[in-house]
């Protein structure tokens, strides 16, 4: 492996090992173990635990920001769905343990839900939101987040309704804020105007509409 | 002042600088001064300043957890507008600036989510939620959460009109959630059932159907 391989691999490691014990309980000596390197070895490539550590929290923040912006040329909630779609996997993937460590680092998780609120607006067609969409666009980024939480601790909802519960709620969070604001009301006509009829803005209103 | 009470003006004084500045800008000078007494006579009270910091994050975890769950004889709706009232009179008080605190300590933070979520199945008369009912209500805890973060920084929506969307969300999330689970429609007819015709509810469910 050349440096450049070797650093990737020893962060991939040490990130793994991070998000499932605390911190303060993994140490070089388990990285390098987990590597099949020695110990020494890795202050080759990082100076000690602190800056490993901090190149696997940058890591996960970078992961988590690339994938909840990949583009989508897709209606608004058919891009909703493939961007809960792809956050749902990250997490079954890896459990909640990558949450849990950047969660306790407020600064870099909240560039990732900047990331995320500025990846919703492209799929929304909204340049310049209003106070009110934005706050019902942040509430849903953390109602994922609560449910990407939550969810891999025994998956007591199957995935396929948990992805369409979170689209589902996307839709009435907006409806509640129109029903607050004609701008938003404007909104959410034009991104159900543009969903086919079989997407999931429109089983959301007609399972809505049906209580 | 006896040494409880100089213990509790030390801890509040502690928690409002840390609040306002990083930790590590916060020195034990600084909160001698913020109190009035000596350098020396603070560490009468106080070990250092990671036991102080300790003891204000403790404090501010405490008085929200109180604030979360004071009992209220209401009806669900009124009951939770009360809750989402207290909270933002929390935030109107101390800014952001103690929740960006708490929000650092995962498990502190968790702690108080739990008790905030205890109170919200007491209000709704639940006492073995179903998994459904779990996520709706801790996708709402985050989505006050999100608000109250939001809000202090310029409040560009005015306070009534985001207490009662807050409540109104509730109702919009509860109703994604019912239209997954049957158990779920039950106990969302029942406390709508249970709510006076102009309480927040009912007016939630009006402005919903009116889209």
């Amino acid at each position: 492996m050349d440096v450049e391989q070797r650093r990737r691999q020893l962060i991939t490691v040490a990130l793994d090992l991070f998000s499932q014990r605390p911190p303060e309980d993994v140490s070089l000596d388990d990285v390098a173990a987990a590597a099949g390197i020695s110990r020494p070895l890795v202050y080759h490539y990082f100076a000690g635990k602190q800056s490993l550590y901090e190149a696997a929290l940058r890591r996960a923040a970078d992961d988590l920001t690339e994938l909840l912006t990949a583009s989508d040329q897709l209606p608004p909630g058919e891009g909703l769905l493939a961007v809960a779609g792809r956050f749902l996997d990250f997490v079954e993937t890896h459990g909640s343990g990558r949450f849990t460590l950047l969660r306790a680092h407020p600064d870099l998780i909240d560039g990732v839900r900047d990331a995320a609120y500025g990846q919703l607006l492209a799929h929304l067609g909204v340049e310049t939101p209003g106070p009110r969409l934005e706050v019902v666009l942040r509430s849903w980024i953390s109602v994922a987040e609560t449910a990407a939480r939550w969810w891999p601790d025994g998956r007591r909802i199957p995935r396929a309704e948990l992805e369409s519960q979170l689209v589902h709620s996307f839709v009435a969070l907006t409806a509640v804020g129109a029903a607050h604001d004609d701008g938003m009301a404007a909104v959410l006509r034009r991104i159900v105007a543009e969903e086919p009829a079989d997407g999931p803005f429109t089983e959301a209103a007609t399972a809505l509409a049906a209580l």
